[in-house]
């Protein structure tokens, strides 16, 4: 039987180290030292950097800070028999054209500070493999970081999908079931892929929409990522029928 | 038209503060004095704690220490247009008998910090109510805790379902489809509450399970609490035809 392949991209994801424009405010500092870490070594925090943040005028300032929400969406998805079966290929193309690449065989930690100990160590190492593992194959490798890659570079030349679907308030209204058999279906080979914003406020930028395919509306009001992610991944696991 | 009231208690909750027999512990006592706080205060939380935890040789200890899993499991259930429309109602019974009762209009805090900030204060205030609120009114109510009230007593005395519903792996296989489709329809105003054990490991204690209507899985292999969470609440939605 045919199976298609799905790709799930969290864009514009509000996940980065602390900038250097606002490395030096005293409530950067004072968490960075709390961590045993250097300010440009922790990941940029509203819970914590609020006031750096704005004080620092820190461009698009409202879209950044939340690495909550990335923990969120990437732990949704890494929990879906969709994932583990190999069907499921997931990125996270950051608000700095940064791509991570996530590993088959990853298992995010659901402790936030475990997560954040993760992220920290990829920023600074590039790369996070299994424990004792120092060769470069890629089961080998769990995440993987690039820089100065954009989200049409991250789509053109490397998730290549046949279709690109955006989901946003801004879409067109539909169920998820709708969106779904529209686009995934046993022995149909093509590559369907689902985009979700990673941000807390706002839309995509236009960079981006002009790249989807469609733009769909799971709901009249927004929903938080991680919902979007559970409802589109589970009805394609139903598409597919799924045996788990 | 009928609606139905729709219930959700996560059991055996692994949230709790740090208890006595492990307060005097090196590791408790170090994560308490960067938090500022009495090592009773902090939530146990096996990230930090795990060599207390063995070391003090907790009863049940595996099944313990992990307010993350109760933290991805309430924010699961709380992002629903189910919860917003207010047809959900979700309780927390904890494993060492204390019930959380979450308001109406409680939006659960994403990161991890604020969640745990919030935890910490109820344990020790016994209410969270709206800012700037006093009186004590149901609908200024976010969240409350009650000590000493079982599993059974919540469901009996305060849930009153007319089915009780336990997810395991344990449990008959269902799709989520046939569970919800028997359970839940539109112009049928029976209660039906849904159990989903908060805890890393293991199964529902026999205390627990002895009150089940039925016991239903749906997945071979074990899913997180939050995906079971996700799906359950979602096909409620459907079987409802819930606009949002």
């Amino acid at each position: 039987m045919l199976l298609p392949l799905i790709s799930l991209v969290i864009a514009e994801a509000a996940l980065e180290t602390v900038p250097n424009e606002i490395m030096r405010h005293p409530s950067v500092k004072k968490h960075a030292q709390k961590s045993g870490k250097k300010p440009t070594e922790i990941l940029l925090d509203r819970s914590y950097h609020h006031a750096a943040m704005i004080q620092g005028r820190l461009k698009s300032e409202w879209k950044r800070g939340r690495p909550d929400i990335i923990h969120f969406a990437l732990m949704e998805a890494l929990s879906t028999p969709l994932f583990f079966t190999g069907m499921l290929k997931v990125y996270v193309s950051t608000i700095n054209n940064k791509v991570i690449f996530i590993g088959e065989n990853l298992r995010i930690p659901k402790s936030y500070f475990r997560f954040e100990g993760l992220m920290m160590n990829l920023f600074k190492d590039k790369v996070i493999k299994k424990e004792q593992c120092n060769d470069n194959s890629n089961t080998n490798v769990l995440l993987k970081i690039y820089d100065n890659v954009t989200f049409e570079s991250l789509i053109k030349n490397i998730v290549k999908p046949d279709k690109l679907i955006g989901l946003s308030t801004l879409g067109v209204q539909h169920t998820v079931e709708e969106i779904v058999s529209k686009n995934i279906a046993k022995n149909n080979n093509s590559h369907c892929a689902f985009v979700i914003g990673g941000f807390p406020k706002g839309h995509f930028s236009d960079n981006i929409s002009e790249l989807f395919t469609y733009l769909c509306s799971i709901g009249k009001s927004g929903l938080e990522a991680h919902v979007v992610i559970a409802r589109i991944l589970y009805e394609c696991e139903k598409a597919l029928s799924l045996s788990y």
